[in-house]
């Protein structure tokens, strides 16, 4: 048994100011979707994921593993954008169990609408303010962090619920 | 009227990097809490932050503008761990009208028995997979974000609502 490992000051104030910066930014861009399309921030991501592939379409499971989150609110998301005429489901040419869910002509025209507001919001509050020193430092950070919590092969990723 | 500035394809490669990490970081904290204190991470900040303080205690108003999150949030929460007996609210003595939260010595064995698990969680996705420097710069970046959303001095704080 190793003794327990407590983080040091520098890591507590980085952990405390890491927890500051993403709750004040998932509230702010959060407001700023709701107030502009009346969505929260992760039906954006579903709609821009699904706008930059061929046919603007993905299967559910893939979906879910892209935008990082359980199949259960992949599902319940879908279903409020589905009410909105934004997406539509459908049966998979290649697998029988699966789904497939496509961007609809609407749902591709209300990101074309919003997707300004969006990412000024975006750029203001984060990459007008970095570096590009410090825009390279966060990316390849959030990809250490992002691959660590892929492992080990057991790990209890999102999209497998 | 400016030209949109869009997100360069290095900003988009971060944006998405940074979604990723603290997507699957959220998610990854949330279960190992539910699964060891049968609380949200959210839950564990209030009380983290409460045991930090002189008497183990803060006015509601001052403890949601340190956790960064609504007053509504605050209440709700504050309201389930009364319920488990970790916290319990007071009327403050300096204003009529507002209530001082306190955590109790249940709440403090609680965040006792349950913080090493926790730290190790926070260590293991994040401190132990970053070099000293990598830390440093995921601090300030964080900073300059969460120092950004302040302004201007209108901002919409989630505290302020």
């Amino acid at each position: 048994m190793n003794a327990m490992r407590w983080l040091t000051e520098d890591e507590r104030a980085t952990w405390r100011a890491f927890l500051h910066a993403t709750t004040l930014l998932g509230d702010h861009l959060d407001r700023q979707l709701q107030r502009d399309a009346s969505i929260p921030h992760m039906y954006y991501a579903l709609l821009s994921t699904l706008s930059e592939t061929p046919g603007r379409q993905m299967r559910m499971t893939e979906l879910a593993e892209q935008t990082k989150i359980t199949r259960s609110r992949l599902s319940h998301a879908v279903a409020r954008l589905e009410g909105n005429g934004w997406l539509r489901r459908e049966n998979c040419p290649s697998d029988r169990r699966g789904q497939v869910c496509v961007l609809t002509d609407a749902g591709y025209d209300e990101l074309v609408r919003t997707a300004p507001g969006h990412v000024t919001a975006v750029r203001t509050a984060i990459f007008d303010r970095l570096t590009p020193e410090q825009t390279a430092s966060l990316g390849e950070i959030s990809r250490i962090i992002a691959e660590g919590l892929h492992q080990p092969e057991d790990a209890d990723l999102p999209w497998m619920r």
